[in-house]
């Protein structure tokens, strides 16, 4: 039985990981921390999870985290994370973050475009990119895990072996991506507008070339090429609350391919992987399918006049682009089957 | 471990059903029936259940039912569940009917209000009516469960004690409800004219007042209240997928009571309850805190002014209002702790 | 051509205005007033007016004003409306407040039910209940109207000609409301706690009993029966954007009637309105029919078992609710056809 | 004043025609026309017509159209638009057509996409395709306009000054689309699966590549660029009513341009154009801006790293992309202002 912690508990993602974790059949939360709510019940704070549990909301604390959790969630915004991170570390403990602060392999790109110093650059250093299908035996032998970005990981999952086998080229690759609400989180926000009456009925691009998840992308795409890789991301936000749409424009790399070789690849690479599907069509793959699930699907078409390559993926941004990931995560860290507790939801 | 049957395993109870019991530790799918696509894997009917299951869909077979099932979950429509009730019965099977033919109990208003003979009214009179907070102990003995409707059971639930003991009167409750798109099922419904461009950003009521759902209310509100009551039902359609939202006005009745004597009462019966979670106030009551689970949340608010009693009440009609509900009967009528694989949903 | 000036050009109500008079024969803007955003453009402020106008918005001046318009549309919350009325009409202006500040007979009741003292009791004395069907020749007249409540429009346009022939009792009308969230404004606002994931795929009920519409229904039902009459107002949150569909349950009164009688009734009082729409069944009136126009559109079906009057009524808050209103009673004001830029919309 | 006949006047297309004619100060609507509900009322067909008009359907005739309308809008599919285009003109009447029948150049290109003969390709080769920006002085004199479709419109006008001018270059545009379900019709489709469970929450591509609207998009940019241009065309759908956003992604042409640059031509080839808006940035331009309008709103980010050229391009497809388009056209034909009954919505 795995003890958790979480820092931040009462948040979109800590409310998210509170309710994969209590269907857990092998983990045990025994230590939610918030700032502003310790001392109430979490029910209290997240009335839809009244009747699931007793838990009341604490101080964070670490000496309580060393005596009471094996891991703990950092679910909070950036300087918190990497002022706990470490000393997490210190305290024997292992750290799975699911924020932006752990997924740099060089500090300075998390400080151009997160305009803020990275205070912990060590720890960084010894984190791992927490994508399962990409790092799987380094994230079971981690101590602090950078769990990805949501819009990243529709794009690395389908990209990563087609860059690496050269059927595609690493060169501007235009990632259209569609999101919906739940990833602006449960404030106001300035950015995405997120009121109601601003987002019903409509969508827009925003943040377009210059969103943070960008060098993200780009920096695990380079990996997979071996070579520079450079993207076009465009959000959008959708009209819904859960789930990222993605589609994929690039051009042929220095093995064109047809469609079929495409997905025979995919086929190939992810044969053994539990939460990748491939479908046939580019229409097949929906939001629908993954809502709430902690799948990435996705397919592609090979344009037979001009060697472009479309791909289509879709997630759910909270499970699959977040939470359910970072779970993934942990069943690796702590030797549980990594399907565990994340393979079905109540229809 | 039971196992068990799906007869209709496509359409939308069946896909729910086929959801829920996938993740349910203790039941197995071992014979899922469809008359129009047997032959070929349900996760291809179905792509949303992709990596879950490679089950093939097969024709209904009795014979089949018997070596491999202990229980047949009946989720088609009328004169089919009729026909295969009585004969799953004398096979030695239980039956679980997700329709409403087992649920009136006397024939006659069942014929009266869904326009056709039924056919099997002996199996009709051993069926038990498949609310488990009222009949929890039949349901467990039972052969044949009823499983209630959807609007039904968030009137019942919290009327059920109150006329009971006298708290509202049986006379002319008005019962307006409002219901997500799922109830319309997966396909085109001229009642319910369920095409996205006529209801999205759209309100309307429907069936008012004649709806088959009225009298399956009345049934069980005057078995209630011990003297025959009756209801002004109004259903109508929002635009969302899942959910029933019901405001129920009612007038006092023999022992006109407060606000907190109403909320006391329904502690005190559902205290017990694992899926019965009573708010405090109207307006924490909502549809987001039930979506996807098992639970019926409600709460009263009494007009001091009027005598009148003000209800919210909130489940989700796939999960509570059908699919869930009748796998929480499963689980009594097998001995199986009854919130098995019910409590909770993938976030 | 009259000359029309806004305070408050900005906001919700603001904006509405602007469009529906830019699209007015026989008005002109001259004076946008605006507190923050003065000495910008009007289409820089609100993008969707792009290409329709280049007014620049100004600071509000009682001058100004008095030299450039003939009525003001008072656009801003409390206390501002109640500090420009008095002065508007000493300065010789005609004004229409669109918010709650002149709409009660007694300032008491408005300083109960908004929490704040009403600074010009005088003014309120001699104002308009600007709902052209009952007090069209008042309109006419008045120097200052104040605009309905969008929920009470719901109410009192079906109820007022029923209960002032007593087909209905004015007791204990319970009025079941369901609004999209267009009504909460455009800012994020914690009672109606309007984010995007808050209110998509959600419904709840808000200020059950307690909403500030609730007296203003009182106020006008009760004028109509000539006995006071009581509600039960449960307002709740749709998700979608424009539109109220408001059910109401009303015991029958001294005549009771049946479902022609009040059809029939409603057919003679209302024959000469251009707005009103009276359909034949409940579930014909829907929010698309009144989508983005001034009509107000119900029906009744009486219940012969219990005699109760059921009503369905439909209306586009931000047209019929508040703006088009409006400027149906600026109309009537000027001496224009009634229905005056206000019969369509570009679909 | 125009006197206008529709043919299919019940559908999507000639419903929107009817609203925004209703509202144009220089036509009438003689001649509704409908094949099944001939003698009917179009308000008891289309009850959102209530109170607008008291006009019948009627039997389509050509002796009738020829006396009583100067034009006839063909709102129907396929077959009959080529059935009765011909026989318009030959009466002496000019014809707007809405659906694809007279769009394509080349009547093999609709053969092979729409997979019927065209038969009647004399009055193919003298339609002229609607879209006033690019053809006005053609349409002016045109007898018989072929009405864009929605898609194509939303491409065209941003691409086509670029590619006339080498500043993008006219291989392998992708152009990603996204769609409001309004553009599936008022009837069950099987292509775009448009009932509400299956879009609501929902995003998902059709047609990859081979949409229909494909062939058009091409054969319009290739006459801007003067050399053959292909395009990705890849439509999905969006979950609401009105409304397509598209974001395409092209490599620089032969004269390479910044992001400035693109602005200011389309800025000096549009200055005239009442129904194009230019914004400064890719998230400025909105289905919000757009809804119900008749403009077509974009703007252009240049990748200085690609020198990709990224549009993002918003219209109402209903009015921009079919009717409002559609009457622009009749406005042309008729000598009137080109906004007559175009500008405004009620808001």
């Amino acid at each position: 039985m795995v003890r958790v912690g979480i820092l931040g508990a009462t948040g979109a993602v800590g409310e998210a990981l509170i309710r994969i974790l209590l269907g857990h059949p092998e983990a045990r939360l025994t230590f939610l921390a918030s700032d502003h709510a310790s001392g109430t019940r979490v029910d209290e704070a997240l009335p839809v999870l009244r009747g699931q549990t007793d838990a009341v909301l604490r101080k964070p604390d670490l000496a309580g985290f060393a005596a009471e959790a094996d891991v703990v969630f950092l679910a909070k915004k950036g300087a918190d994370s990497m002022d706990w991170a470490p000393r997490l570390l210190a305290g024997g403990l292992r750290a799975i973050d699911c924020g932006a602060e752990f997924r740099f392999r060089d500090p300075a790109v998390y400080e151009r475009f997160y305009g803020t110093k990275h205070t912990c650059p060590d720890t960084l250093a010894e984190a791992v990119y927490g994508l399962p299908e990409l790092y799987r035996d380094r994230i079971r032998a981690a101590r602090i895990v950078g769990v990805p970005g949501c819009y990243p990981t529709t794009a690395i999952l389908p990209l990563a072996p087609l860059l690496a086998e050269g059927l595609v080229s690493p060169a501007a690759i235009a990632v259209d991506a569609y999101s919906g609400l739940s990833g602006a989180g449960k404030t106001y926000n300035e950015k995405t507008r997120n009121l109601f009456v601003d987002c019903d009925e409509n969508c827009r691009a925003y943040s377009p070339l210059v969103h943070r998840h960008a060098p993200e992308i780009e920096q695990e795409l380079s990996l997979a090429a071996g070579t520079p890789a450079s993207v076009l991301f465009v959000p959008h936000l959708l009209p819904l609350d859960r789930g990222i749409l993605t589609t994929i424009f690039a051009d042929a790399g220095k093995r064109p391919a047809s469609t079929a070789d495409v997905l025979a690849l995919w086929r190939r690479r992810y044969a053994a992987e539990p939460f990748i599907r491939i479908f046939d069509k580019l229409d097949e793959v929906t939001l629908a399918n993954v809502h709430r699930t902690n799948y990435a699907d996705f397919s592609a078409l090979v344009d037979p006049r001009s060697n472009k390559v479309v791909i289509v993926a879709a997630l759910d941004n909270i499970v699959r682009g977040a939470c359910g990931m970072a779970v993934q995560s942990m069943n690796l860290m702590f030797g549980l089957p990594e399907t565990t507790g994340l393979l079905f939801r109540c229809v």
